[in-house]
Protein backbone atom coordinates (compact mmCIF):
# COMPACT_ATOMS: atom_id res chain seq x y z
CA UNK A 1 0.00 0.00 0.00
CA UNK A 2 3.05 2.37 0.88
CA UNK A 3 4.57 1.38 -2.66
CA UNK A 4 1.83 2.32 -4.37
CA UNK A 5 1.18 5.54 -2.70
CA UNK A 6 4.88 6.62 -3.01
CA UNK A 7 4.11 5.95 -6.80
CA UNK A 8 0.96 8.19 -6.41
CA UNK A 9 2.76 10.92 -5.33
CA UNK A 10 5.93 10.73 -7.86
CA UNK A 11 3.28 10.89 -10.65
CA UNK A 12 1.48 13.67 -9.15
CA UNK A 13 5.39 15.32 -8.87
CA UNK A 14 5.79 14.37 -12.24
CA UNK A 15 2.88 15.92 -13.05
CA UNK A 16 3.04 19.32 -11.72
CA UNK A 17 6.72 19.95 -12.63
CA UNK A 18 6.58 18.22 -16.26
CA UNK A 19 3.63 19.01 -17.24
CA UNK A 20 2.43 22.12 -15.80
CA UNK A 21 2.72 25.51 -17.84
CA UNK A 22 6.22 26.54 -17.26
CA UNK A 23 6.31 29.69 -17.99
CA UNK A 24 7.38 30.74 -14.58
CA UNK A 25 10.22 28.33 -14.70
CA UNK A 26 11.97 28.89 -18.05
CA UNK A 27 13.95 31.72 -18.19
CA UNK A 28 13.79 34.47 -21.37
CA UNK A 29 17.48 35.40 -20.76
CA UNK A 30 18.72 31.72 -21.73
CA UNK A 31 16.82 32.16 -24.72
CA UNK A 32 17.76 35.64 -25.93
CA UNK A 33 21.68 34.79 -25.02
CA UNK A 34 21.46 31.32 -27.11
CA UNK A 35 20.41 33.98 -30.10
CA UNK A 36 23.20 36.36 -29.30
CA UNK A 37 25.86 33.74 -29.43
CA UNK A 38 24.77 32.06 -32.63
CA UNK A 39 23.85 35.85 -33.58
CA UNK A 40 28.14 36.44 -33.07
CA UNK A 41 28.88 33.74 -35.00
CA UNK A 42 26.49 34.42 -38.08
CA UNK A 43 27.77 38.19 -38.44
CA UNK A 44 31.05 37.18 -38.54
CA UNK A 45 30.51 34.38 -41.46
CA UNK A 46 29.90 31.56 -39.65
CA UNK A 47 26.32 30.02 -39.91
CA UNK A 48 27.48 26.89 -37.80
CA UNK A 49 25.74 28.39 -34.20
CA UNK A 50 22.38 28.82 -36.37
CA UNK A 51 22.87 25.07 -38.02
CA UNK A 52 23.75 23.52 -34.90
CA UNK A 53 20.66 25.04 -32.65
CA UNK A 54 18.45 24.39 -35.54
CA UNK A 55 15.97 21.09 -35.23
CA UNK A 56 15.93 18.32 -38.14
CA UNK A 57 12.00 19.61 -39.08
CA UNK A 58 12.86 23.42 -38.65
CA UNK A 59 10.94 25.69 -41.21
CA UNK A 60 13.21 28.99 -42.42
CA UNK A 61 11.67 32.36 -43.76
CA UNK A 62 13.64 34.89 -45.38
CA UNK A 63 12.47 37.88 -48.09
CA UNK A 64 14.56 36.19 -50.84
CA UNK A 65 12.97 33.35 -51.07
CA UNK A 66 9.98 32.44 -53.24
CA UNK A 67 8.81 29.72 -50.70
CA UNK A 68 10.12 28.92 -47.61
CA UNK A 69 13.06 26.45 -46.52
CA UNK A 70 11.26 22.68 -44.82
CA UNK A 71 14.24 20.86 -42.83
CA UNK A 72 18.04 20.90 -41.72
CA UNK A 73 19.06 19.62 -45.39
CA UNK A 74 17.67 22.81 -47.07
CA UNK A 75 19.04 25.19 -44.42
CA UNK A 76 22.45 23.72 -44.28
CA UNK A 77 22.47 23.70 -47.94
CA UNK A 78 21.58 27.77 -48.28
CA UNK A 79 23.75 28.67 -45.28
CA UNK A 80 26.78 26.88 -46.47
CA UNK A 81 26.58 28.63 -49.86
CA UNK A 82 26.76 31.92 -47.86
CA UNK A 83 29.13 30.67 -45.49
CA UNK A 84 31.97 33.32 -45.00
CA UNK A 85 30.08 36.28 -46.60
CA UNK A 86 28.59 38.04 -44.02
CA UNK A 87 30.78 41.19 -42.16
CA UNK A 88 28.62 42.35 -39.71
CA UNK A 89 30.50 45.73 -38.08
CA UNK A 90 27.77 46.21 -35.56
CA UNK A 91 24.41 44.88 -34.32
CA UNK A 92 22.11 45.68 -32.05
CA UNK A 93 18.99 43.79 -30.97
CA UNK A 94 16.31 45.72 -30.01
CA UNK A 95 13.12 44.50 -27.42
CA UNK A 96 13.40 40.98 -27.86
CA UNK A 97 10.28 39.34 -25.82
CA UNK A 98 10.10 35.58 -24.88
CA UNK A 99 6.87 34.08 -25.00
CA UNK A 100 6.48 30.34 -23.38
CA UNK A 101 4.37 27.36 -23.97
CA UNK A 102 5.05 23.94 -22.06
CA UNK A 103 7.99 23.23 -24.59
CA UNK A 104 8.22 25.99 -26.74
CA UNK A 105 9.48 29.49 -26.53
CA UNK A 106 8.96 32.15 -29.10
CA UNK A 107 11.97 35.07 -29.68
CA UNK A 108 10.80 38.04 -31.21
CA UNK A 109 13.09 40.92 -31.96
CA UNK A 110 14.26 44.04 -33.92
CA UNK A 111 17.98 43.87 -35.43
CA UNK A 112 20.08 46.96 -36.66
CA UNK A 113 22.97 45.33 -38.43
CA UNK A 114 25.64 47.68 -40.03
CA UNK A 115 28.15 46.81 -42.62
CA UNK A 116 30.12 49.97 -43.63
CA UNK A 117 27.81 52.22 -44.01
CA UNK A 118 24.81 50.14 -44.90
CA UNK A 119 22.39 49.68 -41.91
CA UNK A 120 19.58 46.79 -42.03
CA UNK A 121 16.61 47.27 -40.53
CA UNK A 122 14.97 43.45 -39.58
CA UNK A 123 12.39 41.63 -37.71
CA UNK A 124 12.88 38.43 -36.04
CA UNK A 125 10.70 35.46 -35.25
CA UNK A 126 12.46 32.55 -33.56
CA UNK A 127 10.18 29.44 -32.22
CA UNK A 128 11.89 27.52 -30.06
CA UNK A 129 11.34 24.22 -29.34
CA UNK A 130 12.69 21.38 -25.74
CA UNK A 131 13.80 18.79 -27.67
CA UNK A 132 13.90 15.05 -25.39
CA UNK A 133 17.23 16.25 -23.97
CA UNK A 134 15.78 19.14 -22.45
CA UNK A 135 17.89 21.35 -25.31
CA UNK A 136 16.36 24.55 -26.80
CA UNK A 137 16.61 24.32 -30.46
CA UNK A 138 15.22 26.56 -33.59
CA UNK A 139 12.23 24.88 -35.09
CA UNK A 140 10.76 28.11 -36.72
CA UNK A 141 13.12 31.21 -38.23
CA UNK A 142 10.94 34.41 -39.84
CA UNK A 143 13.43 37.10 -41.05
CA UNK A 144 11.99 40.43 -42.82
CA UNK A 145 12.79 44.01 -43.44
CA UNK A 146 10.99 46.63 -41.49
CA UNK A 147 9.73 49.04 -44.37
CA UNK A 148 7.39 51.41 -42.93
CA UNK A 149 7.71 53.62 -45.97
CA UNK A 150 6.54 50.77 -48.38
CA UNK B 1 -6.40 -0.93 -3.22
CA UNK B 2 -8.61 -1.82 -6.15
CA UNK B 3 -9.33 1.69 -5.64
CA UNK B 4 -5.73 2.93 -5.32
CA UNK B 5 -5.01 1.06 -8.48
CA UNK B 6 -7.71 2.34 -10.71
CA UNK B 7 -6.52 6.18 -9.45
CA UNK B 8 -2.97 5.26 -10.86
CA UNK B 9 -4.23 4.20 -13.82
CA UNK B 10 -6.53 7.12 -14.59
CA UNK B 11 -3.24 9.46 -13.79
CA UNK B 12 -0.98 7.17 -16.10
CA UNK B 13 -3.96 7.63 -18.93
CA UNK B 14 -4.04 11.39 -17.84
CA UNK B 15 -0.36 11.79 -18.60
CA UNK B 16 -0.46 9.96 -21.81
CA UNK B 17 -3.41 11.84 -23.13
CA UNK B 18 -2.44 15.62 -21.89
CA UNK B 19 0.96 15.62 -21.33
CA UNK B 20 3.17 13.42 -23.77
CA UNK B 21 3.79 15.29 -26.94
CA UNK B 22 0.85 16.30 -28.37
CA UNK B 23 2.49 15.78 -31.92
CA UNK B 24 -0.06 13.02 -32.85
CA UNK B 25 -3.55 13.84 -30.90
CA UNK B 26 -3.63 17.55 -32.49
CA UNK B 27 -4.72 18.18 -36.34
CA UNK B 28 -2.57 20.54 -38.52
CA UNK B 29 -6.57 20.94 -40.63
CA UNK B 30 -7.84 22.29 -37.38
CA UNK B 31 -5.47 25.43 -37.09
CA UNK B 32 -5.27 25.95 -41.08
CA UNK B 33 -9.02 26.19 -40.57
CA UNK B 34 -9.47 28.52 -38.05
CA UNK B 35 -6.22 30.50 -40.01
CA UNK B 36 -8.35 30.19 -43.38
CA UNK B 37 -11.94 31.91 -41.35
CA UNK B 38 -10.30 34.94 -40.06
CA UNK B 39 -8.46 35.32 -43.17
CA UNK B 40 -11.72 35.18 -45.19
CA UNK B 41 -13.14 37.94 -42.85
CA UNK B 42 -10.26 39.85 -42.89
CA UNK B 43 -10.44 40.35 -46.92
CA UNK B 44 -13.62 41.52 -46.74
CA UNK B 45 -12.48 44.28 -44.39
CA UNK B 46 -13.36 42.85 -40.98
CA UNK B 47 -10.54 42.10 -38.92
CA UNK B 48 -12.85 40.39 -36.22
CA UNK B 49 -11.96 37.11 -36.65
CA UNK B 50 -8.13 37.52 -36.32
CA UNK B 51 -9.55 39.95 -32.96
CA UNK B 52 -11.37 37.17 -31.72
CA UNK B 53 -8.51 34.80 -32.37
CA UNK B 54 -5.73 36.56 -30.52
CA UNK B 55 -4.15 36.14 -26.79
CA UNK B 56 -3.85 39.15 -24.57
CA UNK B 57 -0.24 38.84 -25.09
CA UNK B 58 -0.52 38.79 -28.71
CA UNK B 59 2.74 40.33 -30.64
CA UNK B 60 2.29 41.75 -33.68
CA UNK B 61 4.45 42.68 -36.94
CA UNK B 62 4.03 43.29 -40.22
CA UNK B 63 6.52 44.93 -42.57
CA UNK B 64 5.16 48.62 -42.18
CA UNK B 65 5.62 48.97 -38.23
CA UNK B 66 8.94 50.40 -37.14
CA UNK B 67 8.60 48.30 -33.73
CA UNK B 68 6.26 45.44 -33.30
CA UNK B 69 2.84 45.44 -31.35
CA UNK B 70 2.45 44.37 -28.34
CA UNK B 71 -0.75 43.21 -26.46
CA UNK B 72 -4.08 42.78 -27.39
CA UNK B 73 -4.79 46.55 -27.00
CA UNK B 74 -2.22 47.98 -29.83
CA UNK B 75 -3.22 45.34 -32.25
CA UNK B 76 -7.03 46.30 -31.71
CA UNK B 77 -6.09 49.73 -31.86
CA UNK B 78 -4.45 49.12 -35.00
CA UNK B 79 -7.27 46.88 -36.66
CA UNK B 80 -9.51 48.91 -35.77
CA UNK B 81 -7.85 51.48 -37.39
CA UNK B 82 -7.89 49.81 -41.16
CA UNK B 83 -11.35 48.24 -40.67
CA UNK B 84 -13.28 48.03 -43.62
CA UNK B 85 -10.33 49.37 -45.90
CA UNK B 86 -9.06 45.75 -46.83
CA UNK B 87 -10.44 44.61 -49.98
CA UNK B 88 -9.36 40.88 -51.86
CA UNK B 89 -11.01 39.89 -54.52
CA UNK B 90 -9.26 36.35 -54.54
CA UNK B 91 -6.67 34.62 -52.26
CA UNK B 92 -4.37 31.35 -52.06
CA UNK B 93 -3.01 29.55 -49.33
CA UNK B 94 0.47 28.63 -50.19
CA UNK B 95 2.32 25.57 -48.19
CA UNK B 96 0.84 25.25 -45.20
CA UNK B 97 2.72 24.09 -42.48
CA UNK B 98 1.82 23.37 -38.99
CA UNK B 99 4.46 22.26 -36.39
CA UNK B 100 3.07 21.36 -32.68
CA UNK B 101 4.62 21.88 -28.88
CA UNK B 102 2.91 20.36 -26.33
CA UNK B 103 0.61 23.14 -26.29
CA UNK B 104 2.01 25.35 -29.13
CA UNK B 105 1.24 24.95 -33.21
CA UNK B 106 3.17 26.89 -35.43
CA UNK B 107 1.37 27.76 -39.36
CA UNK B 108 3.55 28.79 -41.67
CA UNK B 109 2.38 29.49 -45.09
CA UNK B 110 2.72 31.94 -48.10
CA UNK B 111 -0.57 34.54 -49.02
CA UNK B 112 -1.55 35.79 -52.54
CA UNK B 113 -3.58 38.22 -52.05
CA UNK B 114 -5.41 40.00 -55.12
CA UNK B 115 -6.98 43.15 -55.57
CA UNK B 116 -8.24 44.24 -58.86
CA UNK B 117 -5.09 44.17 -60.83
CA UNK B 118 -2.93 44.23 -57.82
CA UNK B 119 -0.76 40.52 -56.14
CA UNK B 120 0.66 40.66 -52.90
CA UNK B 121 2.96 38.31 -52.37
CA UNK B 122 3.45 37.33 -48.30
CA UNK B 123 4.78 34.96 -46.10
CA UNK B 124 2.89 34.45 -42.84
CA UNK B 125 3.96 32.93 -39.72
CA UNK B 126 1.13 32.31 -36.98
CA UNK B 127 1.81 31.05 -33.15
CA UNK B 128 -1.58 29.53 -31.91
CA UNK B 129 -1.49 28.59 -28.11
CA UNK B 130 -3.59 26.41 -26.26
CA UNK B 131 -5.41 28.34 -23.65
CA UNK B 132 -6.76 26.62 -20.38
CA UNK B 133 -10.14 26.09 -22.12
CA UNK B 134 -8.19 24.12 -24.91
CA UNK B 135 -8.75 26.63 -26.73
CA UNK B 136 -6.32 27.90 -29.56
CA UNK B 137 -5.64 31.68 -29.60
CA UNK B 138 -3.07 33.24 -31.77
CA UNK B 139 0.53 34.55 -29.64
CA UNK B 140 1.98 35.71 -32.51
CA UNK B 141 1.35 37.32 -35.84
CA UNK B 142 4.42 37.97 -38.66
CA UNK B 143 3.32 39.16 -41.67
CA UNK B 144 6.63 40.45 -44.34
CA UNK B 145 6.62 40.18 -47.98
CA UNK B 146 7.61 38.22 -50.06
CA UNK B 147 11.01 39.67 -52.58
CA UNK B 148 13.53 37.53 -53.97
CA UNK B 149 14.74 40.37 -56.25
CA UNK B 150 15.64 42.74 -54.07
Amino acid sequence: MKFIIFLKINIVVFIMSGCTNNQTSFDAKEIIALETQALELWNSGNPDGFLQLSANDVIYIDPFFERKLEGIGQLKDYYNSIRGQVNVDKYEIIQPTVQFGLDIAVLTYHLLSQSGENVYKWNCTEVYRLNSHRQWQIIHTHWSFIQPNQ
